[in-house]
C-alpha cells in the first residue's frame, strides 16, 4: 500500500456518522508504551531503534487487525507521503519530520494505527467517528493485551508505564475527542469553555494536536493526568461527563442562533457557500474556516444540497500533501491555493 | 408622472453604451443660471421663491424637449421620493433636504434635468452614457439660448453669468464624467491619477458629487474654473485631452492585469460575483465595492454570463430610497440590507 493511494479516500476517524457527530468529529485514544531492556529514544542508537522497528512492526502485523493492514517505513518514505500522513493524523508531524528508523502499522481503515519510535517505542491510537470513546478505549485496550503477550513492556510497579517525557507516566493513556463548536464561538462563549476544560485539567488545541491553534472552531480536548488514575476513569469522565456538556452548550448555542439570528447566520453560511463554489484561489486557512460554516449550515439543515461526508472530504483533501499528490507533483502555494479552490468547486458542484 | 415610477427603470445616464463606456459611465454637462430682477437663493421669502419657480416652471415646460416631459414639486414630494431623486442624480442631496418653494424638470429619458431655487435660481444638467461631453454642450446650449430669448438672466458684460458662489461665476458651467476606474486602483496607480486632475485644476469627487468619496472604483472629475474661459474650451479640454488620456492609462492598467495577474483578477471577479449571488444580508457600500469587481469583469470578458446592463441597473436599484420605493413601505438597515441582497439574487441568476 502507498501513502499515496489514501489521498482520494475519506478518513474513517472523519467521517459523516457516529453519535452526536455534528459536533463531536471524533474520539481517540492513545497508549504510549516502551519496551523493557531497550534505552528511551533520544539514547537509542540507529542499530537500536532498528531493533525495535523490527521487533514491533513484526508483532504488531502478527496481530488479527483486519483486512486492510499496512505498515510504512517513514524514513524511507517520501517527504510528501510523510506530510500526508500527518494531515491524516496517521502520525504525527514530529514523526513526519524526525530522523533515522520508524515507522507506522495503519490498520482498520486508518482507525488504527501505531508509530514505532517517535516519542516512545510504540504510540499506538484508535480512531472512531463521532462521539464512542468507550469503544475506542476496549479497542485499543484488547491490542495492548495481545501486544503485551509477546513482548515485555517498561513497567514500574509504583510507577506504571514507563514513558520518555514524565507526562505520559503510568497509563501512558491521553483520551480525546475532536469538537467542532462555531456556534460557541459566534456567541461569544468559547473562552468561557477553554477556561472551564483547564480547571478540569484538560488540555484544549487545534485541528492538529500539540502546539497548533483552534482553526476553522475545532478544538481538540483531552486529559492531561496520567499518573494515579484508571484508564477506565479518564474515559468515563469525559464521555459520560465533560463531552456530553459541552455538546449540549453547543446545541443551546445553534438553537439560539436560529431563533434570534437565524438571518445572519444563514447570511454567514452561504456567504461561506458562495465564496467556496467561486474562488479561483483559495488559502488553507481560509477554506477551514469557510468550511466550518458550511459545516454548521449542513448540520442545522439550512444548505439542503450539500452532504456532510462532503464537507468532512473537502477538510482532508485541501490540504497540501493532499494536493500535491492529487497534481502528482510539487506545487508552489499559488498553485496549491489554484488547484484547491478547483477541488472545492468541484467537489460542491457535485452535490 | 411620480417619482415612485422610476424606481424600477435604469437609468439613460447610467447606461451600458455610448464611446468609451466601459470606462466613462457617463458625461454631463451643468449650466448654473439666476434670473435679473431677483436677489440671490440665501436672501429670497418663500414668496419670490415660489414666483421664481412659476416663472421658470412655465418657460420650461414650454420648450421642445421630447415626449416625457414632467415637473416634480420637490418641497411637497414625500421625503423617500426626494432621496430617490437624488438617487438618481436628478436633483442634487441638498435640493433634496432643502426647504422652501423648489422643484424639478426632468425630460429626455432622465438625460435632462432642471433644478429650480437650488443653489441657483436655474441648474440645469444634461447627460449622456459614456463619452459624449460635447453632445451633452450642444443640448444644453441650444435649451439655455431658449430660455434666455423668454427670460432674462443675470450677466454682466465683465464677468458673464451671476451665480450664488462665486466658484460658478462666468461661465457658470460645470463639466464632469462619472469614470469607473478599478483597474488603476488595482494596480496603485490611483493617486497619481487623482494628483494629476488636481495638479490640472479638475476637481476629483465620489459618486455623488461634492462631499462625497469615491467608493467602489467610480470617480467623477470635473472642472473647476468657470471664470475667463470659454465653455468650448472647457469641454474640449476634458473630452479631446484629460479623459481620452486617462482612458488610455485604465485600458493599460487593464491589460496589464489580464497579462500579468489573471488568477487573482479572476478570483477577485468570481468571489465578488459568488458573495453577491449568495449573501442574505449586505449593505449598500459592500455591493458597490462587489459591483465594481463585476462591472470590471463583465467589461474584460470574463464573466460571459452577466450583462453590462444588468450590473448598472444595480448600482441603481439596490440604493436605500429605490429599495423602499419597491417595498411599498419604510425599511430599517436590516431589511434593507436583507432586500438589497433578495433583489441582487434575483437579477444576477437571470442573467
Amino acid at each position: 500500500m502507498k501513502p499515496a493511494n489514501l489521498a482520494n479516500q475519506s478518513s474513517s476517524w472523519f467521517g459523516a456518522e457516529g453519535p452526536a457527530c455534528d459536533i463531536v468529529i471524533s474520539s481517540r485514544v492513545r497508549l504510549a508504551r516502551n519496551l523493557a531492556g531497550f534505552e528511551f529514544l533520544p539514547c537509542l542508537t540507529p542499530q537500536r531503534k532498528q531493533e525495535i522497528l523490527d521487533k514491533l512492526n513484526t508483532v504488531i502485523l502478527s496481530l488479527d487487525l483486519g483486512d486492510k493492514v499496512f505498515f510504512i517505513d517513514v524514513d524511507h518514505a517520501a517527504a510528501l507521503e510523510r506530510q500526508l500522513l500527518a494531515e491524516r493524523h496517521l502520525i504525527s508531524r514530529q514523526h513526519a519530520v524526525g530522523k533515522g528508523p520508524r515507522g507506522v502499522v495503519i490498520a482498520a481503515g486508518e482507525a488504527f494505527t501505531a508509530m514505532i519510535n517517535e516519542e516512545d517505542h510504540l504510540r499506538m491510537q484508535v480512531y472512531a467517528a463521532g462521539m464512542n470513546l468507550e469503544q475506542c478505549w476496549q479497542r485499543i485496550s484488547r491490542i495492548d493485551d495481545e501486544i503485551e503477550k509477546r513482548v515485555e513492556y517498561a513497567f514500574d510497579s509504583q510507577l506504571g508505564y514507563l514513558t520518555a517525557c514524565p507526562t505520559n507516566l503510568g497509563t501512558g493513556i491521553r483520551v480525546s475527542v475532536m469538537l467542532h463548536l462555531p456556534a460557541l464561538k459566534l456567541t461569544g462563549q468559547i473562552e468561557k469553555f477553554v477556561t472551564a476544560a483547564k480547571d478540569a485539567d484538560l488540555a484544549v488545541r487545534g485541528l492538529f494536536g500539540e502546539g497548533t491553534d483552534a482553526i476553522g472552531d475545532f478544538y481538540q480536548l483531552s486529559n492531561q493526568v496520567t499518573l494515579g488514575v484508571r484508564e477506565e476513569q479518564v474515559v468515563e469522565e469525559l464521555s459520560k461527563n465533560i463531552v456530553p456538556r459541552i455538546v449540549e452548550y453547543e446545541k443551546a448555542a445553534r438553537q439560539a442562533l436560529l431563533e434570534e439570528k437565524v438571518h445572519s447566520l444563514d447570511d454567514k453560511i452561504q456567504r461561506a457557500l458562495g465564496v467556496l463554489r467561486s474562488a479561483c484561489l483559495i488559502s488553507s486557512q481560509e477554506s477551514l474556516y469557510l468550511l466550518s460554516s458550511v459545516r454548521l449550515g449542513v448540520n442545522l439543515g439550512r444548505v439542503p444540497n450539500v452532504s456532510l461526508a462532503t464537507v468532512n472530504e473537502l477538510f482532508l483533501v485541501t490540504q497540501p500533501a493532499h494536493l500535491q499528490i492529487r497534481a502528482g507533483k510539487m506545487l508552489d502555494a499559488d498553485q496549491r491555493d489554484a488547484l484547491r479552490a478547483q477541488v472545492i468547486r468541484q467537489k460542491l458542484a457535485n452535490n
